[in-house]
């Protein structure tokens, strides 16, 4: 890399004014004018300058924020890699070169995530050392800090060496964003003895045996994933992806079940007013709105991918994650992890 | 095979009394008697004449069974190999023997599923041309029949001609389970667009568009495994198993909090009384006692395994099932597909 990149410079804490945070504006099924608002919002609630990318006549009012114009969209369904070749001017695409430039610190995106880690990784460019980005999601788990799960979908085919330098880049990012000393990491498999798993997971869990700087506990399966027995959790892109969508799934289910439940009649619905108290930060605990996103790591600079359906919250959170994890030189802690 | 096997044989529906169960007494975490009282229960209210395998001492009252003595037991957690190999006076071997005799038509087990794998595949043997047998289990959907999802985790590495094998038979047993006519089966993949996935999931997915006999409907996310998207879903073992164990983990994560909302008060106690005649239902359905449990498909006979903590009534529910299936002929349907 030769552009100037504050996040992986930043060592200590630099001052939080100087580092802005670009957000796609056109990412996102609710549109432009909601994602600037979540802009303006965050801009105005957490003092950080707000950089908003994207088509200006479509954003509406962007009084107070910084405009960086860009004519063109990659669609929630194009192809990343087409998209992000093609469309030299998409928001996503100049997003990542705000944060190449030094102009920002951090980009977010509730975009096509395909594209927004293909504009950050040829944009931005890989970190030395670093043989796959991988997807950092963190998951909900009741009274405690959220799991970390990665690769989330990046790579769907993995050696077990890149697994490894996920268990290395997810222990840092657990422990910067979730203020943990010794993140405990587990490995995804089909059982907990070291016998199991494919040959995958039973040659990873041999190298992450033999000590590589991090808490390894061994393997973990699918059903601790919103429990506390591990900070994070490493598994193949394919893998990580149906566990995350299988958990997706599941919530939604029961959550429009209850929901059925509750509506059905006046009865009902004055019990589920007594309930709701109770219920609102369990569901709000799940609501993908207040995770701050899924994080791209091994890139050259912090990229933080919203869900597709967020809301100004959620780009608040989003604002607010992305800062403090360049403010903490996450980027550059990575760059010295790989490389040791 | 050289020992008779009815429910491979019977092609129509043959009298129904005829067609035993075999019980595995000792499988299950609550203990012999639990799942003795279940098969009394089959017995009576189903017609379905009931064999109990196991100690005789240890399962309470057995008047009205007929009783098959085995003196060893294959622990949950042992080595299922091992466990087989070297007790062959093991309750599971003996039910897997009933059925190769032809003493019984099914056996069901809430044992240790290894174990019970092994147990069927050593003493019934594989069907002809079978490369390898599958775990199929059953998800329940709202408003329409289960899901089935193969393999569930007998095979963590599979190639695509037995993702292909397991399609078959996964399609046959929907159609025979739950009265489908052309059941649609899906694959498993991190997206829909037939370009996702990893190479397994590409190449099976070529073959099985190529039409080998059922109705492919293309890839299917893990988000729609509880959805009416197909029929049956198809993948390797090891990514089901995944799969499976999120949904589960996901299910007991909601379920736990929500109880706890519910019996926070004694307000919120008398508020959830007046939505449980809606939540119970769904409760049931999610309750792995009442899908009748996890068929092994591929073997010489009919196994059913069923949750390790199994109820009586879950064991009424696994005999319904594996009689139902005994008396379709779903192996002999089996042995012509997969031959065919």
């Amino acid at each position: 890399m030769t552009a100037p990149e504050p996040a992986a410079e930043g060592s200590a804490t630099p001052e939080a004014a100087t580092l802005a945070v670009a957000v796609d504006a056109m990412g996102g099924d609710r549109g432009p004018v909601e994602i600037v608002a979540g802009a303006r919002q965050a801009q105005e609630e957490l003092g950080v300058p707000v950089l908003v990318v994207g088509r200006p006549d479509e954003m509406g009012d962007t009084s107070e924020l910084e405009v960086v114009p860009a004519s063109e969209v990659i669609g929630m369904h194009e192809d990343p890699g087409q998209g992000v070749r093609r469309k030299k001017d998409a928001s996503l695409v100049r997003a990542a070169e705000a944060v190449r430039d030094g102009r920002a610190a951090a980009m977010v995106s509730a975009g096509n995530t395909g594209a927004a880690m293909a504009s950050a990784l040829l944009r931005m460019g890989r970190l030395p050392g670093v043989a796959r980005p991988a997807i950092a999601t963190p998951l909900p788990v009741p009274g405690t800090t959220h799991t970390v799960l990665l690769d989330a979908g990046a790579n769907p085919e993995c050696t077990p060496e890149w697994l490894v330098q996920f268990a290395k880049m997810g222990s840092l990012f657990a422990r910067e964003r979730y203020d943990l000393d010794e993140p405990r990491v587990g490995l995804l498999s089909n059982g907990e003895e070291e016998s199991k798993g494919t040959s995958l997971v039973k040659r990873t869990h041999a190298l992450l045996s033999e000590g590589v700087g991090i808490n390894f506990v061994g393997n973990v399966e699918a059903r601790e994933l919103l429990s506390d027995a591990a900070d994070v959790v490493v598994t193949d892109g394919f893998t990580g992806n149906v566990a995350l969508k299988a958990l997706e799934g599941g919530m939604k289910f029961f959550v429009s079940s209850l929901l059925g439940v509750m509506t059905a009649s006046e009865e009902t619905k004055a019990a589920a007013k007594v309930l709701m108290p109770g219920l609102a930060p369990l569901l709000e605990e799940m609501d993908p709105d207040t995770t701050g996103g899924a994080m791209l790591l091994g890139v050259d600079g912090v990229c933080i991918i919203s869900h597709g359906s967020s809301s100004a919250r959620a780009v608040v959170n989003a604002v607010r994650v992305a800062h403090d994890l360049a403010s903490r030189g996450l980027v550059g802690d990575l760059r010295r992890a790989v490389s040791a």
